[in-house]
């Protein structure tokens, strides 16, 4: 989807993969290598001008190694925090900015602490690995010392985090694009339920409240600034409701255009793809108001089937992703669902 | 654009050329050769499951051949209509449609026929080349017998048509789509406006009045279902005012996306190439609604130049094609300014 976005303001583009996937069908040039074989790197790195990526788990090595001979962007430092949920709670709460409670565990020698928080919050806690989770997984719901140590082991005893599980009344995530030049836009945040871990659903409006929002702005916004931000950055919330001591925590950053802001595409004149890429290449952002209601709705391993009654729904835009292979809990595609705008609680 | 609208849609392309073009950078396979290449098509068809074209000019008989091992929309007979000034004139109004009055000049032996029709006329006519004309290329103004026979010498005595220079308020362009199974829908019909015969601008909404347009949409409903059309068809008409006696004129059919309608790209939820797509793999038709209205402005040569000034304009929607070469007269990009939807006449 950069990559189409790319081509419509007239830039080409080379993807460089591990692996051949459906952005190879809609680049001017492919090159599939290893992400830790730099001398391939280094041929791909003389043939672009900038270089981003949509996948937050490119190691920082590649990354840092490519930055020495071409902009990268989001830079390096913003994989490194996102990469690891210890290094990245440290940063966001560095920032005054609430987390969920949570406790640091790097071997087992740090049980005996994550087995006290669990006491003193007296609830559910959720044992995250530190590195790799996505679509919920290397999570496992823990509410006993016991339970703890078997999570962990679970894990093989790597790195990991132990969070309280927080009460909330739903999650939103802030669509924040920063350019080059520091300027920043924000589409309306989208309020997402997952099934399974994985995301189902984002509709906007949210139903947040309109000074919610623009605190949950401010904190993204200060997040893309203390990390000098270049692009598109997802920043995933929990609204705890307007009594809550901390009406807002954040849960966790994407360094990357997000699945939650699909909608944009058909909901925006300017969707997060274009405008990551004029961030990147140094141009204004454009535009990130949206012109109609939206409810995006993923199309998860089989579901994608259902693309020829899907096609004929009406107000409904369809995307496929041209994946070869429907595996379970796999996005195929998505579909938006339109409605005319309102300033009332989402569809 | 197409190839870019089939890949949302999950759907690979390969691009046949005469010449490799931008469209190369976002399809997954290219070939480049001749269009008279029966065997080099015949390579190209084995690999796909339908063949469109974005370009009105491919020979007929490259059409035909192809479309005895592959669906090729829309049919080579909206090709050979459209391809010949003639053939064109005489199947608008074999259809009881309103077409400019013409006379048909095959060879010299016309031009005292031609002469007559002028005269009779008594007012000036546009020498028109049958084939291969675009953007204002091949057509001649004339207002006397001795300028009509230069008109013809200089263009080599080829067969021609002569039409009256019909005065008209202003110029309409409907785009409608039909589907495998016959279902129309209609874009709403831009307002144009050329310079140096080529597109400048189209503006939705046009001002046409709202009976008028849905004559419109007859006319080129007819004139699709008379050529069994699949696809987005582009029908230009002449609006004569409600005091003419013919208030409606078609001036020429484009069997393909039409570049009146690149403000369906920003304005609707889906384009003229989605649309296009959907027909011709047999897809339901999506809606032709627009959220909004719009300003279609062509970047013509240097224009497209101040791209960095039109990125950084409000509700402006920056479109570049990746030509490598600003030549004069070269369709470079555009830009689509948005406002919110009216139903007064247009911005």
């Amino acid at each position: 989807m950069l990559a189409q976005a790319a081509s419509r303001l007239g830039f080409r583009t080379h993807v460089y993969a591990d692996d051949a996937g459906p952005a190879f069908d809609v680049a001017g040039a492919n090159s599939v290598g290893p992400y830790y074989n730099f001398s391939r790197l280094d041929d791909f790195a003389r043939t672009v001008d900038v270089v981003t990526y949509e996948f937050e788990n490119v190691p920082v090595d590649a990354a840092e190694h490519l930055a020495k001979y071409v902009a990268v962007l989001p830079g390096p430092k913003a994989l490194a925090v996102a990469q690891d949920r210890n290094v990245e709670k440290a940063f966001i709460s560095g920032l005054g900015i609430p987390v969920a409670p949570f406790v640091t565990i790097k071997d087992t020698s740090d049980l005996a602490a994550a087995s006290a928080g669990l006491a003193a919050w007296n609830g559910p806690a959720i044992l995250k690995t530190a590195r790799l989770g996505y679509d919920g997984k290397g999570q496992i719901t823990v509410s006993s010392q016991a339970e703890l140590a078997k999570a962990a082991e679970t894990f093989g005893q790597v790195p990991c985090v132990l969070e309280q599980r927080i009460g909330f009344e739903f999650e939103v995530s802030v669509l924040v694009v920063r350019g080059r030049n520091g300027d920043m836009a924000f589409y309306d945040a989208p309020r997402n339920s997952h099934e399974g871990g994985i995301l189902r659903r984002s509709v906007v409006p949210s139903g947040l409240p309109v000074a919610v929002e623009a605190q949950a702005r401010d904190m993204a916004g200060r997040i893309a600034e203390a990390l000098s931000y270049v692009g598109v950055l997802g920043v995933e919330m929990f609204w705890l409701g307007a009594d809550a001591p901390e009406p807002l925590m954040v849960n966790e950053i994407a360094p990357r255009v997000h699945n939650s802001g699909h909608w944009t595409m058909d909901a925006c004149a300017v969707d997060q793809f274009e405008n990551h890429i004029r961030a990147i290449a140094g141009w204004p952002l454009a535009t990130t108001e949206r012109h109609s209601d939206a409810e995006m709705i993923n199309l998860i391993g089989q579901e994608a089937d259902d693309w020829l009654q899907l096609a004929g729904e009406p107000d409904t835009c369809l995307h496929l992703y041209g994946k070869r292979e429907a595996r379970p809990g796999r996005k195929m595609g998505h579909i938006n669902r339109l409605k005319p705008k309102s300033d009332g609680p989402g569809p």
